[in-house]
């Protein structure tokens, strides 16, 4: 490993020990493909995590948690609004098109109400009343959130109480994209209730958080959670060693290890952030920093072995993760601090 | 664990140690996510592998790597041309009718001219022909074939040869499902080459030959693996801690371990068929077994602490793995022998 | 036009003079796109016609009617239920595989308990009973059947009361192609509530029955109806002039237009019948004959003009229509009797 | 009829008599299904018209001849750049998505460099340049303009030869959207050939201008010809009595009966411009005015008998067609004028 200190993505950080010694530990489990009894425990555990009755499958990867989630609210001639910069719209190279069967998205902007790429009620009703009935429109079948939003923003449980009931007024599906939930949900207080409040299901991230290959989609409706059981093998997402990745997800749901987790990436967001002040584009709310920095003020940090993302022409993206070392931490904000 | 003989599937055996230790190594590969340095050896080792220039990604099932190949092949109003009993048709769930956006597989049964599960030109011509050029009738854009195939047979480099030019002069693709890939080229002398002759793609099984989640798609159309790229990320089996999955591959292919696993399990059902003078359906040329056995020969044989499935009312499946014991081959050959 | 006597089909017949009279008509209806007077009329006709709620769109040809209907009872992930030779399954270029995004067509034989490609309830459960909650096998999501079937027979009310019952305790829809199902009803006594006694759905044909590019989707299901509306359009089927295509089925249902012109042509064809003695295939109960002629005695009746489809290697199909002239018809049953 | 004079649209007019009198004519026309006579007349017509080899095809609407092109240079994983007011994005009901099978619209701003709703090459390479290449992003595969754009503008032959160039230089294929083809063309001189100058394939709009239910897909490339074949019939959109959309094709291009009509709806609309000065959104190039009118004043013109669509807040949409009498063009101008 070179000695750069990385801030690009949580996404390709190591595996935590105890997620390792989960998987290892499968090799004995009781084995049948399909039937695991790792894969058995899921369920329960996260109906117990968030207090409520709900279903919960792994798959691979945070694009297929979310596109099969929404494949259950969104008919392929309806559509799913999102925002403008949604993981789902910009990033997922046309997943939701293929999983959804063509399905529209359809894009709030910050403009219409949100901040840090939020979406509100009066937002959406804006996008979507205009068509309403219109045959010759799409009409919105689902919403889907980012929580933690792309910009590092949480949704408090409040303002998720509000989306859910314009949703269910609407008789719209609300899906949640939690590919940094455990950020979110560190941040607003610790409950993985209160940052799912209302959603119907939720795209539940571990890999950036410490796991390998395997994230848990929440089905908040039991008839969702039957047809994302036929969607995923369709999908080949069904895998036949998934007790593996059963372990990974236990693993990090024992002693609250994804919210520890979290919670260390979140302080060293913030170490960093108390060295950008007047820089920041959005409030730190989770793990990730979007600061203000010009050309050569990227350079000078490169110089000094940092590593990160350009954010357009005159900012940069900062990513802290589990196991983001405090020295590095440190090191960037007074960096950023001495430009 | 508890002390069944297990040979219901070689598809939820543990992982193999060498395996294991390369994931462990990926831990501090040099890691961006979409360009680590272990996917990046992927194209060169089947190159190798194969004698022929090809591309090779990672995915992590049989099912999916199937469909993306399948899926450069056949546009969505086209058809595939498999065996009735095709995993593809009867086993994944319906995915390539997702993957391929509605083609249909269209069906050729032993009595088109084939013989366990295996086409042939011939066979295929007997299907295609009379609806050709039909606006009525789905056309065929490809060919399927299963090396070994669903009852364990498996094509010789000559048999390919016919089929690789029977799909050439009409126009069609040729893709192999190889998820016991291993297995038919131990059988047929240990050459990759000669196993996968003439093909346009392959999907290379690791998984049931010792690997945890990762399977290959390889591509000998340089256009076909430039659309794979992205169709994978579109299916959402773009992983981003994708070395995890290189490093099992790349375990894998260093000094032929998936040869050795197979060659292993192969000897295991050799063992197994010596007890079963009379009674196979079909010759054994990989690592399963297809045996004539009443319902009460089956009792008696699970009884005695094997595990199987029942292969309609009158006989069994018995599969073999990398970790197959050579006790418990032995055993159950006996058991067999002396019913 | 020629001279040959056409018994090749009904769906190339010239266009009924009442038909042409309402379209001219239509050029001078209160005309707004997508609300006109006349397309408004037709939930209310059909309502009345079948003695049960419904709503009913036009679209242009039975394979979008049939499609479209589907497509609101079988998602993309599950299957439809259809005898192996429907006209679904092997005539209409795989267009269910395209409105049902991927959704797989599940053969019922004869062989399953059916009779000239007639559905069962035994049937079908003789079918999807071995692999009820196999999650690698796709799930029966809907029952199609054809009135009259690919044969010219019919289901009566109380088979269709069968099979409606098994239907519903399944959790299934039940749709009908009626691509002749002006000719059934006229066999079954005039009823088109029997006729179509418990279906969900169904494509009423009127284009071979003396339309010109009309058929009707009737939705005995208001969600479906709702749903249909946006996938009609979706699917490029939404004519802004349809105004002409509603025209034609209400000059069809004016004074049961679409009752005598099948009662026409089933008069033909059974005069035809009446010479066949012996070589017919199947009961006529529609407008179809199926009947054994070696290929010596086709090609006789096609030297004295006559005009039909082989169908296999010793039997011709002869289709009446309701412009058949009694005179042709006498013709054709004389010159068959006396072969 | 009620006393309004109707400029709400071109789409639900009249059809005009010569077209009658030839769908009439081909009741006794030969007619096979899918082999008819007036339907194999089709390419060498428009191989005439345009100057260059090409197949055409009839479909019942705009849409769907859109979207079958379209299908065959976009592939389902691959995106379609056209202008945010495209009517594939806006009014289509999701069509693209359903016949690209989820492929995406990468939409174009009049910001971008356009005017009018018009793509430019700098335009389209402002937006797929920075995305290049990157995996996680939808690639393009096609463009599609409109001739007349959304708008009322028109592309010269001198724009298409650059947007062509750019196309070709890029490999994406170049789709025109022709619903007001012959508006456009008549505008710009009255040469299909140079209205339609370099792209691959053309939705050639009758409908609006005199048909009933006919539009043309013109392919200039033949394999997209050999595809959209099989495309139509899965699509739901091959008609058995396909020769009566044929036989309104072939009435239109008779006589340039296309180009009369046209001609006239632009005389009518230039008619109503010259009341407009000052109030004109776009140059009046077809048969469309975009009109900035407030709501009083659209209230006062409603008053006095004109029907036409509010355009935002503070304008109005008025579109002649071929049977807009001189009166009412001539009274819409005053009226304007007088406001």
């Amino acid at each position: 490993m070179n000695q750069t200190m990385p801030f690009l993505s949580d996404n390709a950080a190591a595996v935590h020990p105890r997620v390792w010694e989960a998987m290892r530990a499968a090799d004995f489990a009781d084995n049948p493909y399909d039937g695991d009894a790792l894969s058995a425990q899921l369920d329960a555990r996260f109906t117990d995590l968030f207090g409520r009755e709900c279903a919960a499958l792994w798959v691979a990867t945070g694009t297929a948690a979310n596109c099969l989630a929404l494949a259950t609210m969104c008919q392929p001639h309806g559509g799913v609004v999102c925002h403008e910069e949604a993981h789902i719209e910009v990033d997922e190279g046309g997943a939701p098109g293929f999983y959804l069967h063509g399905a529209k998205l359809m894009l709030c902007a910050d403009a219409h109400g949100g901040e840090g790429a939020k979406l509100t009620p009066d937002g959406i009703a804006a996008l979507i009343d205009p068509i309403r009935d219109d045959v010759h429109q799409v009409q919105p079948h689902a919403i889907a959130v980012t929580q933690a939003s792309e910009y590092g923003r949480t949704y408090s449980a409040e303002e998720l109480a509000a989306l859910s009931a314009f949703a269910k007024a609407r008789g719209l599906g609300l899906h949640m994209d939690g590919a940094r939930f455990a950020n979110a949900a560190a941040f607003l207080g610790g409950s993985a209730a209160d940052a799912a409040f209302g959603v119907d299901s939720l795209a539940f991230g571990f890999i950036k958080n410490g796991g390998m290959s395997a994230e848990a989609v929440v089905l908040f409706d039991p008839e969702a959670a039957a047809q994302v059981k036929y969607r995923r093998k369709r999908a080949g997402h069904l895998q036949c060693k998934g007790r593996y990745l059963a372990a990974q997800i236990l693993a990090m749901l024992d002693g609250d290890l994804w919210l520890a987790n979290a919670r260390h990436a979140n302080v060293a967001a913030l170490e960093i952030a108390g060295g950008c002040t007047g820089r920041l584009m959005h409030p730190v709310e989770a793990n990730e920093l979007f600061v203000r920095l010009t050309l050569r003020e990227r350079e000078a940090l490169r110089a000094q072995g940092f590593a990160f993302y350009d954010w357009g022409a005159d900012a940069a993206r900062f990513v802290t993760a589990w196991n983001t070392s405090a020295e590095d931490a440190s090191a960037l904000g007074k960096a950023i601090a001495s430009l």
